[in-house]
């Protein structure tokens, strides 16, 4: 059974999944790459090979478990969470641990096996984000759950184990540790200025301009000035907004664009690199309102693509310090200038 | 020239290090692996090919540069960060950048070409312990840095871009991000305590058991109780003390010992894991001091172990909250039997 476990020296949750599959025979020599087997449990046709489909977007006169859907959730069979039962919170001698209890879903980006966000029809590109919009609403209604992410591998080395376009949602019962640093500093900047540090990112990156990617009416895709890998992109709503299930209804249609742009520049440049995407968003219960800011003053959405590229060394995993050998700067030259 | 800036999300550093060498048009399908060429600049007699080196433990009457030597140390080729200058601490807008100014030096660990810590004279191991240990009192000399980072990639899927075998030292003008988040949490411990929080730690793997991989008069090996990666090994010192330099002589070699004994139940185990090792130590200026606590009180120097045999994907980039599929449990169980 999976368990949450805190690392004592960190604010950070580690889930110890053994129902993953993965055991310690299992371990040899490295590159237990991923399992090829002819049938795409993903494809059209196939819907008995997964579990019990959760939503979809079909044509109607379709039933569920039946081809007719254009996007399809299900959950995620090797699932590192399940949904049934208490969080438990208890501690264990100094040890601090809960039950793995969540949610761990997987978005199937379409029928087409061969595809990715470059060459999909961008109509499709919306309504996967419409997709992601309503899981994650809909798992926002658990009150065991702290927060909802939605993420990406693309790509082999990114880690995904299935070729068939799609991407995951997670709602775990903590608040992600990069979140939780991210809200700290927001916090604290907030505290100080009365302004959204994200907002105030924003304002530079359109003054300094030598970082930006990408720019449409209501989305702004740069390289951050401090990027841990070389090419990594954020995409963020001109608009202050901490939650990324309340984005404006005119405003998805940019973002689907913005995605679907960044993503093709960066497939053009890169020669189509394995990639991560992650979405950042306000936890469940951020509500530290007080008599200086409104709730959700001081986080801002976004959107974090890491392309592959390099590898992360023992440096980098023991110290948290990151070496990038590109510069930001040039990194979105390349891209705007489309690899020339 | 190689920069640091400041995440200004994080309580995070980066280098961006455009001498490393890898440019824009360098990237294109991933892999671009390991260049191998048929001479070693690491091998005896082949030492003008490197740097001048900065120290060598050598035969009486032979000469630097020269072969004769048994560990050898030189300055990095690539090195991310150069020694000479001013840490030129500044803002730029809202971000925050100082000169790249450290030292990078490469421990080159025997004159064996094909050697690994499993199959070396455990003398030579002590020596590698000892070189590591003199460089680092000699780089604590230069007040610019702030911490002294000692580090080695084992293998390609590990970072390593030669075989032969070598380990790395990075003198740092800023303490690294897991180690000032350490450093928070055995800090508070320690003001509602009165405790080191590793001594804690050890004190319940010893009572528990279960995690324990290895054990000699002085050194303990375990399992982390919230192990980010499958096999993720501890070493730390049973007597409390905050500083890798400041190991008493008489525990260098049951260090010594414990290194190369933990490594090699790694080995036969995993079958030749790729891996890293990083040794954690209190920063340079960690003087915290006050009337309830002395010096040094609440940080615990020990090394971290991590075999690479399992990708990291999105979830855990983007999220800082990993999922171990291997119970460190099973794994500490594993490794005590022999893999069997």
């Amino acid at each position: 059974m999976s368990i949450l476990r805190k690392d004592p020296l960190s604010n950070g949750w580690v889930i110890i999944s053994p129902e993953r599959g993965l055991q310690t025979s299992d371990y040899g020599p490295v590159g237990t790459t991923v399992k090829k087997s002819g049938l795409c449990p993903f494809c059209p046709g196939h819907e008995s090979k997964t579990p019990h489909e959760i939503f979809a977007y079909r044509k109607e006169g379709t039933h569920a478990d039946q081809p007719g859907w254009w996007v399809r959730t299900i959950p995620n069979k090797a699932a590192a969470l399940r949904n049934e039962g208490h969080v438990g919170r208890r501690g264990k001698g100094i040890y601090d641990l809960m039950n793995a209890i969540g949610a761990h879903e997987i978005v199937i980006e379409g029928p087409d096996h061969v595809s990715n966000f470059t060459t999909i029809d961008p109509r499709l590109v919306e309504e996967i984000i419409r997709m992601h919009l309503d899981r994650m609403k809909n798992l926002r209604e658990d009150s065991r759950f702290r927060y909802i992410q939605i993420f990406k591998n693309y790509g082999s080395a990114a880690g995904a184990s299935l070729d068939h376009p799609h991407s995951q949602i997670i709602a775990l019962p903590i608040t992600p540790r990069w979140v939780k640093e991210e809200l700290g500093c927001t916090a604290q900047h907030f505290a100080r200025k009365e302004r959204c540090l994200f907002c105030d990112i924003l304002r530079q990156e359109l003054a300094d301009g030598e970082r930006l990617v990408f720019e449409n009416e209501h989305f702004v895709a740069f390289e951050p000035f401090a990027s841990k890998f070389p090419f990594e992109t954020w995409i963020i709503p001109k608009e202050h907004n901490a939650n990324f299930h309340t984005i404006p209804e005119e405003q998805i249609r940019p973002f689907a664009d913005a995605v679907r742009l960044t993503l093709s520049m960066l497939f053009h440049t890169l020669q189509d690199p394995p990639y991560n995407f992650i979405v950042h968003t306000a936890p469940l219960y951020y509500r530290k309102a007080n008599y200086w800011k409104t709730i959700d003053d001081d986080y801002h959405w976004h959107m974090e693509i890491i392309p592959r590229v390099t590898k992360v060394a023992g440096f980098e995993w023991g110290t948290g310090f990151y070496i990038n050998p590109t510069p930001p700067e040039e990194a979105a030259k390349y891209l705007r200038d489309g690899g020339k």
